[in-house]
């Protein structure tokens, strides 16, 4: 678990719905979501090519960014929080949740305290993100 | 070098003139800024608190963007490039640019060849991105 980059979380539910449920969970634990990419459009517009529908949110909890960014701004590198929403095969979708743990104390910024805090108490709000999005 | 989650450029030039600068220099190599987060107008507006201009660019190469995404969806976690710019107390400022290297390769993806070589082509771009904003 420790290891892991992010929280997959397979859903019964469309690719539409899935992004609305993961931006409504997010919300629900402080994040707001500051950006949206909509890779399927950016692959067809810059290149021509097709891709699934996928979205990256960048979510962003104030609180907690506040106090990373003023303990390191070299953590803004690993700011906002992605989570990524696909549609797959069978007409369902997958929410992939960036891991805090392994993204804001990759490399020297896993030696300050303060962000091996933040990155705990982030990995806690966006576990029960993961959660509740589990059962819907 | 290779630990490195970022490189670290200071500019004897304005925070607004960077914000350009990098913009301009990251289109030289075919990234495309998808996303910008002005921090210190997010942290004043969500918490009422000051910081200093702050901004993130999510920087993105769409042909090696979507190399990497066809070779496995988590990376859609460590997309896109982050690239910050900030106002240092002196009047100029300070540009870090996210090192592919630490970041397509993070955990179970850098078990990948594919991602490992996107990574080292992004990284090559990237350095020359720095290397024209040194050169300021």
């Amino acid at each position: 678990m420790e290891n892991q980059i992010g929280f997959h979380v397979p859903l019964k539910v469309s690719y539409e719905q899935a992004v609305t449920a993961a931006t409504h969970a997010l919300k629900a634990e402080g994040f707001g979501v500051l950006t949206r990419i909509d890779i399927q459009a950016t692959f067809k517009e810059k290149l021509g090519a097709d891709f699934r529908p996928y979205t990256i949110l960048g979510a962003c909890n104030p609180p907690l960014s506040h106090r990373a960014l003023s303990a390191d701004p070299e953590v803004g590198l690993m700011l906002p929080c992605n989570v990524t929403v696909e549609s797959d095969d069978a007409g369902s979708s997958i929410v992939r949740i960036a891991n805090p743990d392994a993204m804001l104390t990759i490399g020297p910024l896993g030696a300050n305290p303060v962000l091996v805090d933040v990155a705990k108490q982030a990995r806690a709000r966006l576990e029960r993100v993961a959660q509740s999005l589990r059962s819907l």
